[in-house]
């Protein structure tokens, strides 16, 4: 038996969970659900985005499935809180093209490691005279440890070629150390090809050449630039999925955000939140399953059957709903 | 007599621009032009990437030309130091379409205004105990005149609206200062509208829905990332003008670098370059000379004569020469 946290959060971040819970369900797994706080309408009842008592049970549990949360200024993040807390140095952002999504680029396939934990995440700011400092803070071990990360990936998921992003021609003593600990760590694995990139021309590449990448490795603020723009060449927010992974837990989260825009109408794409259930899964060592709702995802998409983002007019509901008639009409063929 | 400093740099640095001073020579300007050294042959001369005599001829000069220069690990960057050296506050990137040069979008045109002169270029950077912490500056001053500059310009060129691009949720207070400057300014402006969005997001929205956007306006490494991935969808590197601009002095410098693979073999793409030259003559006030450039460069590009990294089979001294031609006739028909 797992331990699954769900953390709804707010907007449309409820809707989105409702429709993957729909779909996992019809996995027969054993997962016991708890369900959690977090996020902007927390706050207004408790005074507080992420409560201690959240806190603990994501400790506690085997995996946790975030939602979104709507931040507001003023309040703190709920997703950086627990991100830190619980030291999940990992961010995963595969970047994979699907079908009838509006996607640039068919057939991409690669994968974005985002450092999770430092940089200018670390909430070191201060006001000045007349103006203010930020402070980017890079550490050997972060670095060591994303890199050695990124490689074991690449081993384990067949890619053959690993590249590190940074800026070390203008941030030469922070991005100096993040190459020179990429390329120690490289070493180890003498048959995968280790590259690496200005950020700024990697944000170009990732357009003019995004096939000749596999596993792409940087640091916070870049990774989270670079995997929004890498999002939108396979359809955008709506079908991208990450994951939070530290020693002992995982956080599982679609890349959008709440979007109070469009909360409460029943049209928010499910789709990079049930693939996050996939990473989830997958995680847990439960690939098979992982790959039953991957199939059953395309099949649907195929079928236009899509929210109105990636140009269908179905609702979230529906869309779950037929995700999961498919998921069991493939599951009763395995 | 407007004098023009030349600082051809390394690599394509120098083919590029004498390939941009071939196409300039033929309209038959009040240019006198000094030639001037930086970057990485000049510190093997010198000792020095940026010597005291550059500084001070570009301090003396109407305009500088810049083509590119290599940065070796442990050289100071010539091209930061004088963007802070002349205060050149302003970095401004021009996205438009070209003809066949194999751009994602037709018909895009806009501009990203980069602030130039702090953020994390301000070169603060220590050693910790096990990694290093680098200072992101950021100050009101440079905030409101980044902005105003961009409200202007949007004004001057007849643009509707100007978009912020910040991370205010995590950056709370330097990028905090930003937004709330960049509102301040645009109240200024009432006929202009005035939005903004999260540096992740733009990196989205740049791909997703490019044509909405007229003037974006950011701090100085978001608009590194962002105006190479922007450049990618009108061509590329090879395409992509630049000014930096200051109270006094301009320096005019295609994105790209000196890209040493292929230096010599006089197959670098002079367009970005040339277009730089443009941006120089509008800032001299010599507009009409700007746009009968334009006009020679797109008529050629239509001929298909161009160079290799944007489908062509041409050098870049054919590209400049069958430029020049085309600008002669022009000019004598006008
Ligand atoms: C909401 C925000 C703090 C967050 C981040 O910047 O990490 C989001 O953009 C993401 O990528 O998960
Ligand atoms: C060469 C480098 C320091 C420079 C920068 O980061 O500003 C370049 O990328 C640019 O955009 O002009």
């Amino acid at each position: 038996m797992k331990k699954i946290v769900v953390i709804p959060g707010d907007g449309i971040g409820k809707e989105v969970m409702e429709a993957a819970l729909l779909v996992l369900d019809a996995l027969d797994l054993d997962f016991e659900y708890e369900f959690a706080e977090a996020g902007h309408e927390c706050f207004q009842k408790y005074g507080d985005t992420i409560p201690e008592e959240t806190i603990r049970l994501v400790k506690g549990a085997d995996a946790t499935l975030f939602g979104a949360v709507t931040t507001v200024p003023g309040e703190k993040s709920a997703i950086i809180t627990l991100r830190r807390e619980l030291d999940l140095f990992v961010n995963l952002r595969p970047v994979r093209s699907l079908p009838g999504v509006g996607g640039l680029f068919s057939g991409l396939d690669f994968v974005i490691v985002r450092e999770n934990t430092e940089d200018l995440y670390v909430g070191l700011e201060e006001y000045t005279g007349d103006g203010a400092v930020a402070k980017r803070v890079i550490t050997r071990r972060a670095c060591k440890r994303i890199c050695k990360f990124a490689f074991d990936y690449a081993v384990d998921e067949g890619f053959e070629r690993v590249a590190a992003v940074h800026k070390a021609n203008v941030l030469k003593k922070t991005d100096g150390i993040f190459r020179e600990e990429f390329y120690k760590v490289a070493r180890n694995y003498p048959g995968i090809k280790a590259e690496d990139f200005y950020v700024d021309a990697m944000a170009m590449y990732l357009i003019k050449k995004p096939r000749e990448f596999e596993v792409i490795v940087t640091t916070n603020m870049f990774g989270d630039i670079l995997s929004d723009e890498a999002a939108a060449l396979v359809g955008g927010l709506g079908v991208a999925p990450s994951a939070n992974i530290g020693k002992k837990h995982g956080i599982f989260e679609p890349v959008h955000g709440s979007a109070p825009k469009i909360a409460g109408k029943n049209i928010a794409n499910p789709t990079a939140m049930i693939l996050s259930t996939t990473l989830m899964l997958k995680h847990l060592k439960k690939k098979k399953e992982a790959t039953l709702i991957e199939k059953a995802l395309k099949k649907t998409l195929k079928k236009g059957i899509k929210t109105p983002d990636i140009g269908g007019k179905h609702t979230t509901t529906q869309v779950a709903q037929a995700i999961r008639d498919e998921l069991i009409k493939i599951k009763d063929h395995d």
